[in-house]
């Protein structure tokens, strides 16, 4: 039972039934001038409409990357390029992806503000920064000026919703592009409205892997931070009929996101208050109301996060732990720490919209019990 | 009639069967620890090992990219930035795909190295200016250390085979890398076996697009110009199904290659010979006899490309014209230019395996009236 596909769900029908019907005719150059060209080419125009109205762009602020990691370096690195004379410093939330802060840091000076306990960004302080007034006593790169602000949807980890609009606000005031990372949003909840630079994810939502989406405001300055190439944003292009696929499936998502958002949000409200009750010295993190209504995460004390993933595997649940986007090593998440949650014997759902009701109360069963034989086998229970 | 499929081929139905049996199972992100990851990083790893024995490397040096542009720029920016101290000269011949060129420019200085009439590069020059016994004469940045050395295996513009065993040898001699583009031959003649970096493109053996191959020699200095990733050669990853399809198709490909070899290098002769005997005007260019089997080029005085292009494609005849790298605007090919050939109203071929004798004849039946229409319509026939 698939409980966690955040960033790499299972394809939906409709990703599946868009790429097939266009293997025999999507493989050719959109760049050519030949019938096959032409084709290709109004299939990707048509992918990046679509792609467009789902995110609440105009298609000619649709870019199409490689993935979501890189739709996340290409707008850090483009910005902070095209805008070195405004400043160098990317003012992040502490708790954006990875790939985000890892951009920042490569690209300029990365100064992550704080969050609070649930995760949520501290807005004032992030506005305070944005308007020149002060440090944001994180990981600070002194008071240069700010190239981009980037702040997410929401954040996959933990679920906890973003006060967008009001850094939003302040960066648009003080003159500063907002890159808002929706890649474990958008599909789940309606798009932001506010935002520079939107970056969203296929993978999450149900489409190919192999495709990231970038929308830019025409008024966003940036400059290629990448050798010269006819598609500016992405070097190279991408797969049409994943980006076709990529499309279909975010249709498909937004066509039950009402229904499918309801039921998962009733879902992880039962996971929360079944696992606070029934699990022994468990940290349940995340905004309790204001939250991704699919994700939820807990936090085990005593026990390993990996020893409980593998544990549950072995049950038949398919979860996650340690940090969402840097997990071969299931390091311990930069998102937990800097919420001050624990950041080891961590689980993290992502329901994915086959997930039924009876899957959860199936997990909510079991799940006691492997964490208490996990603390057995590690002479954890009852210290 | 697909006669230009270069880069951009339609999918082998091994490709095909490949990528749909595993949408079921190649979704999941290879990095998680559930039994759904494990089988994701396994048809991965498959895949990379597949490719290996295709490429004649191993397992371990084979990295996956986005696109065959994504593997060339991470091949120069790579190891420019690792071999800094060496120098920062990119030591390419003229013909070098766009991406190469660009890339040179872009991370380092860039120098070009002269071709003769067939497009082959002076290969004494290069290896000359390796030992560091003088300058190219070319786009030259003076005479610094040379980061690294960049020559095709073929030219995918003009089919001409380069001397990569010579120029290999002299760079092995001087300590500088040498990146070797198969792009335009794997899959149609054996793989080189002579490289420090190889970079080969599915798309253009049958595999989908949105997978790049690069692989690197354990012994080559390099350092990532990229932000860090758990994918150090390609933030973000590729899509486990479209690697899997790419492998499927290489070794498909190279299943019949000797066969496919044979006839498309009959086909190729026969249209060379019928082109020039009844085109008037005409100018058949690349070495006639040491060039790829599939590939075809040839320029008609006072014509415009793309109104032949055109006019083909009316009569059903998908070909190119212009530059392969750059092909939107159609703009001159900088591969004819370096030649001192005509860059205008050249008509590139490169055969699919599908392309039979009929429609090889077919094809040279219809070319000399097309031309003469497209002349007559520009008022230049009898010139």
């Amino acid at each position: 039972m698939l409980l966690e596909a955040a960033g790499h769900a299972p394809w939906h029908p409709a990703a599946r039934e868009a790429f097939s019907g266009l293997v025999d005719q999507g493989w050719a150059d959109p760049r050519r001038l030949s019938a096959e060209g032409r084709r290709a080419r109004l299939l990707l125009e048509a992918a990046r409409e679509s792609l467009a109205a789902g995110l609440g762009a105009r298609t000619d602020e649709v870019r199409l990357t490689a993935s979501h990691t890189q739709s996340l370096h290409a707008a850090v690195r483009g910005v902070v390029r095209g805008r070195r004379r405004s400043g160098a410093t990317v003012l992040a939330s502490a708790v954006e992806r990875a790939a985000v802060l890892a951009a920042g840091r490569f690209a300029g000076e990365l100064e992550t503000v704080a969050v609070d306990a649930f995760g949520r960004v501290d807005a004032a302080a992030m506005a305070a920064r944005l308007a020149g007034q002060g440090s944001t006593g994180q990981e600070a790169a002194g008071q240069g000026g700010v190239a981009l602000a980037a702040l997410q949807h929401a954040n996959g980890e933990v679920g906890t919703v973003q006060p967008v609009e009001e850094v939003g606000a302040a960066a648009r005031d003080a003159g500063v592009p907002l890159l808002v990372d929706a890649g474990s949003s958008l599909g789940h909840v309606p798009a932001p409205s506010t935002w520079d630079l939107l970056a969203a994810n296929p993978g999450d939502w149900g489409g190919p892997s192999g495709v990231g989406v970038l929308a830019v405001r025409p008024r966003v300055r940036w400059s290629p931070d990448w050798p010269e190439d006819e598609d500016e944003w992405f070097p190279g292009g991408v797969s049409v009929p994943a980006a076709f696929a990529a499309a279909a499936a975010l249709d498909a998502a937004l066509a039950d996101r009402r229904e499918s958002e309801v039921r998962r949000r009733r879902q992880v409200a039962r996971i929360r208050a079944r696992v606070a009750a029934e699990v022994p010295d468990v940290d349940v993190v995340g905004d309790p109301e204001d939250r991704l209504p699919h994700v939820v995460t807990f936090s085990c004390l005593y026990v390993d996060g990996e020893a409980l993933t593998s544990a549950l595997d072995r049950e038949g649940f398919a979860v996650a732990s340690g940090s969402a986007c840097t997990s071969g090593a299931e390091e311990p998440s930069h998102v937990l720490a800097a919420m001050g949650a624990l950041t080891h014997g961590n689980v993290r759902l992502a329901l994915h919209r086959s997930v039924t009701d009876e899957d959860v109360e199936r997990f909510c069963d079991v799940l006691p019990g492997v964490v208490a034989r996990v603390r057995d086998l590690l002479g954890a229970q009852g210290l």
